[in-house]
């Protein structure tokens, strides 16, 4: 079933000096998440005279590209002699003709491990060792136990003030850094852990609507079941390239796209494919992550929503005050003024929970159907509000009604239509092909959400891979409900998922809390 | 050149709902190293179904056998229809059948990682969330992913005394406990980070002969070019049992095996095999995987060397006092009586640096040969000394005599050849097919030897992966050298690694310190 990998035996290499360290490219169709991996046979030359062997991270040269993978050495059949088989990652990071030759090296020795262990042990690190880690990062040279180290080692509060800005410089420095050449570029940004928490999709084209520049670059899901790009996905492309995205911020005063596409602070997107398994989110790390892709996009004026609630990502307004002084002083430190809006975070916002679901209802709110949800509409207002204050479209003070203004005639829908146009075109929002309603087990008034638990059943379920999948919660606090009630239906796209997130939710204590109704 | 893998179209499942979930075991002899991996097809009914994605964790059954492992999806046309690829670490541990029907489904959900994102952000954990931890590891349910970020979460000084007791407790509970059926077991445990340092090999046949009960596990290197597992391994078998190893001490009182093998500790054994890749270490994992690893053997008194230099594991006195004080308070926490020797870190043991070269230099010792190292030799006599006193063998004070006489007179060498016999039988010491010599680029006096990097250019050039690898030392501190004197000799099994060798010593700062002599 195989008869055609490889070179054919005709087009060997002829075991001279040269050729002992080369193979010729192969593409193995091995999915290895975002880790560049190489396959090579046991008994090949390279191996015997290098001495590779398994998890050796390995140079892999085709012309003038490089890349560093980590080896599989294989003993099956299946690999052909000669042959270098790459996985996905490392196909489309080398990108060479398939059978092209290529060198086979000992990846250098990666010096700047030498500060990831520092940090480890508890010591500081420099702005020059920041620079170092995050260089090695962002060219692929770190394995995803390298990756994971660094990540704990800088998790908590393991990184002070200096500490934080010089992990972000090194982050913007890495990357892009776009140019809109205009004094004022306008950005949001929530913190996340709220589900459904969709306001980007709103507020963009409101601020935009009013005249302000809004360049928007948003990130996948890291721990929750749906980032902002998931969401707009749903309803246009946002794999972007820079000049596709500077046509949409061109032609209609902004845009929402993905952040990775784009290769705004790249080590970034390294850090978060490793994140995401971990689930696993730091204040350094969130700080770094969100204003070095901020100021990499050109923004000049970043408000931060921070939700707060017990099952939210920030769980107090201490932890509020305290992520967000070190967002404004780090935002100082390297040129962005940095406004923040700290909202309530007790239940999640609107009604869908993953990308698919939250599109709907942001939708609805831009339609101003009579169903939509208004918390999140909301929501959107006060933030939109904000924006056009900071970025000098509204008097202070007057940034909600005027925002209100252009949501209810019909500006908002027409500018987010013209986005997503000229993103690609407007999607229509997929149904998910399997559903299960979980039901009030007793009469009563709702007093308490779990959002995590909630967020973690979404995922379970799918989202944010499928994107039809996740949950639509039907009641919200206060809500009285009788037994039997819908409290929420679980959404997936293969049986298989929704009868695991089912079992999950079986397994926990009750996610709604039901107080008889006094 | 495949046509042989997977089953035969004629073999394939019916496609009714019991068989969706089963796949037939085929044996991809891929080496992922320790974790396990299935590969699997994505149009696979099972994929689709559940919705499993890359770096999902699997959970396989083959009959009454389970394994968790981490789903590599494949596209290529190497891997059948309706068959799991078992990477060499899942065959290994699932075992099955080739052909045999797997049942795969979604791996459960790992509550104790929420332990480790706890310790992450800071917090004590309590025994209850070791045990959990340690529970999921040793079963084999963390992904390498998860193991990197506890290691990190624990490094530093992240554990208190407390913690750390928990942790050994943890470790010790969750494997095999020998019991050797009498009161007085002794034991002993090298710190590390002192290359050459193998007086293990030396230490037990001398106390063995004099009576006294040792049955010693040693483990592989974890960030050194050899562990004495390692080394013992070139001079006789040490993947022994526990049959064997029992066997091993009730013929001459001793043994000397690699502790994995005979599964004391098994989450020690897991955890080490990432610290490796990692270069890791840290001092509650340090006093935990050696306590967890004596109290298991059925140690009860226990000697541990600490040898202390600038560039040795251990850089201070009262780096080693502390953490010679958590061993002994750890020790008495789980009923062990832990004593401590602080010795002289300063420069390599011994000649060889790399497991044949050090093997080479413990049976010259043992043979009282006339070139054989002074200073392994006196180490080794001491901590035996040591070892009789607390051992009661010898009254305080005179163990050193004793151990002196039972090496002079042959004895320990003899008991040292039954030990090897005993194993399996005692080995020639292989010698590398590379070489390459460094000598001193002006004369004076070596005032300073870099044992890091020492360590770091025998593992470059192979040690431990291939024993007859590492570095010869020529000279020692104090030494007055000639310009061209010979200073130290790689040694590699590969052309490639040595060149790597020497061109990592070649990019250093010289490793010894030559300064005029006076």
């Amino acid at each position: 079933m195989s008869a055609d990998i490889g070179p054919d035996k005709g087009t060997e290499p002829t075991h001279g000096d040269s050729a002992d360290d080369m193979l010729r490219a192969w593409r193995a169709g091995i999915d290895t998440y975002q880790e560049p991996v190489v396959y090579m046979r046991r008994d090949c030359a390279v191996c015997r005279s290098e001495g590779f062997t398994t998890q050796a991270r390995i140079r892999l040269t085709a012309g003038s590209g490089s890349i560093v993978a980590t080896l599989c050495v294989v003993d099956g059949p299946w690999l052909g002699h000669g042959v270098a088989g790459l996985s996905e990652a490392a196909w489309r990071a080398l990108h060479p003709q398939p059978g092209q030759w290529i060198t086979v090296s000992h990846a250098p020795v990666l010096d700047s491990l030498s500060h990831v262990r520092s940090k480890v042990y508890g010591h500081r690190l420099d702005a020059g060792a920041f620079r170092a880690v995050i260089g090695d990062i962002a060219a692929g040279r770190y394995s995803d136990l390298h990756l994971a180290t660094f990540i704990t080692a800088c998790a908590g509060d393991h990184l002070d003030l200096d500490e934080t800005v010089s992990l972000t410089q090194a982050m913007i420095d890495v990357g892009e850094r776009l140019d809109w050449g205009r004094d004022m570029v306008v950005d949001k940004h929530c913190v996340g852990g709220l589900p459904g928490n969709r306001t980007t999709l709103l507020v963009v084209p409101i601020v935009a609507a009013c005249g302000l520049t809004m360049p928007k670059t948003s990130s996948r899901a890291i721990t929750s079941p749906a980032g902002t790009a998931d969401t707009m996905e749903v309803l246009a492309p946002v794999d972007l390239d820079i000049g596709a995205m500077r046509r949409t911020v061109e032609r209609t005063g902004a845009c929402i796209v993905w952040g990775g596409s784009v290769r705004l602070s790249p080590a970034d997107d390294v850090l978060i494919r490793v994140e995401r398994p971990l689930d696993l989110d730091s204040e350094g790390q969130l700080v770094a992550s969100v204003l070095s892709k901020k100021a990499a996009a050109g923004s000049t004026h970043v408000l931060i929503d921070l939700p707060v609630g017990p099952t939210a990502k920030v769980r107090s307004r201490e932890a509020a005050q305290a992520l967000g002084r070190r967002l404004v002083e780090v935002g100082r430190s390297i040129g962005l003024q940095v406004a923040l809006r700290v909202t309530d975070g007790l239940q999640p916002v609107g009604r869908g929970i993953g990308p698919a679901l939250e599109a709907r209802d942001v939708l609805a709110v831009l339609r101003r159907q009579a169903d939509a949800p208004d918390d999140l509409r909301q929501r959107a207002l006060r933030l939109a509000g904000d924006i056009l204050e900071l970025g000098g479209a509204a008097p202070p003070g007057a940034g909600l009604r005027l925002a209100t203004e252009v949501l209810a005639d019909g500006r908002a829908w027409a500018k987010f239509a013209a986005i997503c146009e000229a993103q690609g075109g407007l999607r229509e929002v997929p149904v998910a092909s399997h559903r299960h309603v979980v039901e009030a087990p007793s009469a009563g008034r709702v007093t308490s959400i779990d959002n995590r638990v909630l967020s973690r059943a979404a995922k379970l379920a799918g989202a944010p891979r499928a994107p039809a999948a996740g949950v639509d919660v039907h009641v919200r606090l206060g809500d009285i409900v009788r037994a039997g009630q819908p409290l929420f239906t679980l959404h997936a796209q293969a049986p298989g998922e929704l009868a695991y997130a089912q079992q999950y939710v079986n397994a926990r204590p009750p996610i709604f809390q039901i107080s008889e109704a006094s």
